[in-house]
């Protein structure tokens, strides 16, 4: 009898989690990261399911013949972000173990193969690049991009692969084992309060706001703190403090997102002031003109405040993604089969995040579940969902694999 | 023949230059630290002075009886700023030397021993204390205070003392050294460009400023920064730069200097809303009353701030030094040794810059030159003073000695 969805969850609880913090530190290929592989690996040994690693390092279970095509996969990540929380990433991967279990107890039998999958390094906190699993997989990172990749230690990525056991030279695209894959369902935590205004406990994906990062270098003069004047100092400070009010007014009136999370100052003395504040910008919204506009105004503002401040700004794009519309068909079908067996009604909604079936959803028919959150608090240990809306997520997804996997 | 002041200039200038960066970094007993005192050293030797290390590390290099009491000494210090200038220090300890040469050249006696010394850790970047040479001799700082000094490295002051070749276990306040000192004159390089508005290439110090350091701690939520409404966040960030801008208006308007030069932020992630922005504001101001307001307005403005964006802050003063006024008898006579020698005015200035000086100053009459400094840049490699005006500041050194110990 293998483990329920209770005690999966609490398996997985105190791995990689700080003492701290209360958040998990579970960065792709170190121990926390083994810990969490070895335990899936054990589930899909516990269920008699195939157990296949890729070439990416990305975990797979299978039942039935790997090898049929047309599969029904479903999962999601075990790593998380730095101090995050419990349920972005091993909801989708517990609650797609949990609808297998669940699609047995129904006595339903597929007619499809349907694997659980585990993407490798979903959250990029280590090499600082996002869905490096599915990217791999999907060619949209190459091998030579991934060995250029190295952590806050200067490991690369490759080598991190290699020292968690695997093998950095089969790194690559992997068509064929995306061409076994039908469909890809990704259940979420939701990573906002959509579904908490309403009474749902369960939405279904519309789209993945196009986002991207953007550098700001604020460059000014350094010079000693307690000596020289106001009025003489070239300061990048009080240019960058601008900017980010700046950006909160441009997000907010656009309806978009706009934030300054990540800093670097240099020197960095307190008795100094700097001669560089280098500031990453994430922003998104809901289509690609409103996101340029929106970076286009903060740039603006940002150029006006160095000027006036006798300083400079530089930008550099270090990444875009464009918006991700899942299948419209799928989407559909995903909302029938729920309202064929559920009390609520089903939310379309939009997320600006982004997940391993945005980057799949351009090989294969994507879909995902999100699960109601009902702070919409994520990327912290705050982050949390109610035990009957998980319980309501395993149901949705049951119904999912039941429909698309056992007609 | 003792080197020339351009000679001993051209001898330091290589020591711990930063090819990237073309800043200094000589930190305390590290090896850039060490170059320096050999340095020192060999100066002493060169010129048949009686060379000692007190038992804070501070050099002395004597001309006459260290042990007859009522001496004039003169100095500065050798360490730096990271990334600092060529002449914040030194040009206070070669202008020192180079100031005993002229006045041997003009074959003036003295009736009084002459010291030139180097305060070891006067920048305070490595342990984060400023001047701690000169506070440990006058007691300002304890040895037990600086026992629990470390380094980002986690190397305590009195290790990084000892693997420097010193005895950690003689630290501590040098009464008796102190008692030798009749008077203590700093030259030092501008730290802001008083002089440079003037036709003056050398000034008197008046006081110096009183000064501190405040760590604000801005609380939000740490959250996904692709999911997280605007409306719905709370962001230290915006609660941090609206701070800054308020700081310098504070500041400008009240004739005062504040900054916030480093800062540190929690997660760090570009995608993460940050759940902690620490940062230290340095503030100074002619008087402390001034400071306090100051300081009070910028405190309101963070506690206005922080609570609009639905967070907290919370203030820790982390060192505070009241005003200096250095001994009126001594600044006046060093004026009257200049204006009946050289043909320009001499300014009485005032500076917002802690120096050795400043410490003595509790415990001996102290006095300080100011070289002008054509932009007031400092602590930044673009720190200069031109080479005539360096020329004048030994002359102005080599009258004050004479005056002060030839009588």
């Amino acid at each position: 009898m293998p483990a329920s969805f209770g005690e999966m969850w609490a398996e997985l609880l105190p791995v990689g989690r700080h003492a701290g913090s209360g958040g998990y530190r579970r960065y792709a290929w170190t121990g926390a990261d083994a810990e969490c592989r070895d335990w899936f690996r054990e589930q899909a040994a516990a269920r008699g399911l195939a157990y296949e690693v890729d070439r990416n390092g990305n975990q797979w279970a299978w039942l039935g013949d790997p090898a049929a095509g047309d599969a029904v996969v479903t999962g999601s990540h075990l790593d998380s972000v730095p101090d995050g929380g419990a349920f972005d990433g091993p909801l989708g991967v517990v609650s797609a173990f949990a609808a297998l279990d669940g699609l047995r107890a129904r006595g339903a039998r597929p007619t499809r193969p349907v694997a659980v999958v585990n993407f490798g390094d979903e959250e990029g906190a280590r090499f600082g690049v996002a869905c490096v699993g599915s990217r791999l997989a999907t060619g949209r990172l190459t091998p030579e991009q991934a060995a250029g990749l190295r952590d806050a230690d200067g490991v690369s990525l490759p080598q991190a692969m290699e020292r968690a056991g695997y093998d950095p030279a089969a790194i690559g695209p992997d068509d064929e084992r995306l061409a076994r894959v039908g469909v890809f369902v990704e259940l979420h935590v939701e990573q906002g309060r959509h579904l908490g205004d309403t009474a749902s406990p369960v939405g279904v994906a519309s789209a993945i706001w196009p986002h991207g990062r953007w550098r700001f270098d604020f460059r000014g003069e350094a010079n000693h703190a307690g000596t020289t004047r106001m009025e003489h100092r070239r300061d990048p400070m009080p240019a960058y403090a601008a900017t980010v009010l700046a950006a909160r007014e441009h997000a907010a009136s656009a309806g978009a997102l706009a934030t300054f999370g990540k800093l670097s100052v240099a020197p960095n003395g307190v008795n100094a002031v700097p001669s560089l504040v280098r500031a990453w910008l994430d922003a998104r919204a809901a289509d690609e003109p409103t996101l340029g506009r929106v970076v286009g105004a903060i740039e603006r503002s940002a150029r006006e405040h160095a000027a006036r401040e006798g300083g400079e700004v530089e930008l550099v794009r270090e990444s875009f993604t464009p918006v991700v519309d899942f299948a419209p068909a799928l989407r559909d079908e995903l909302v029938r089969l729920l309202a064929a067996r559920q009390p609520y009604e089903v939310p379309v909604l939009p997320t600006g995040a982004g997940h391993d079936a945005g980057i799949l959803a351009a090989k294969v028919p994507a879909a995902m579940l999100f699960v109601r959150n009902p702070t919409g608090v994520s990327h912290s240990p705050a982050e949390h969902a109610r035990e009957d809306d998980c319980v309501a997520g395993v149901e949705a997804l049951t119904d999912v694999l039941a429909g698309l996997a056992c007609r």
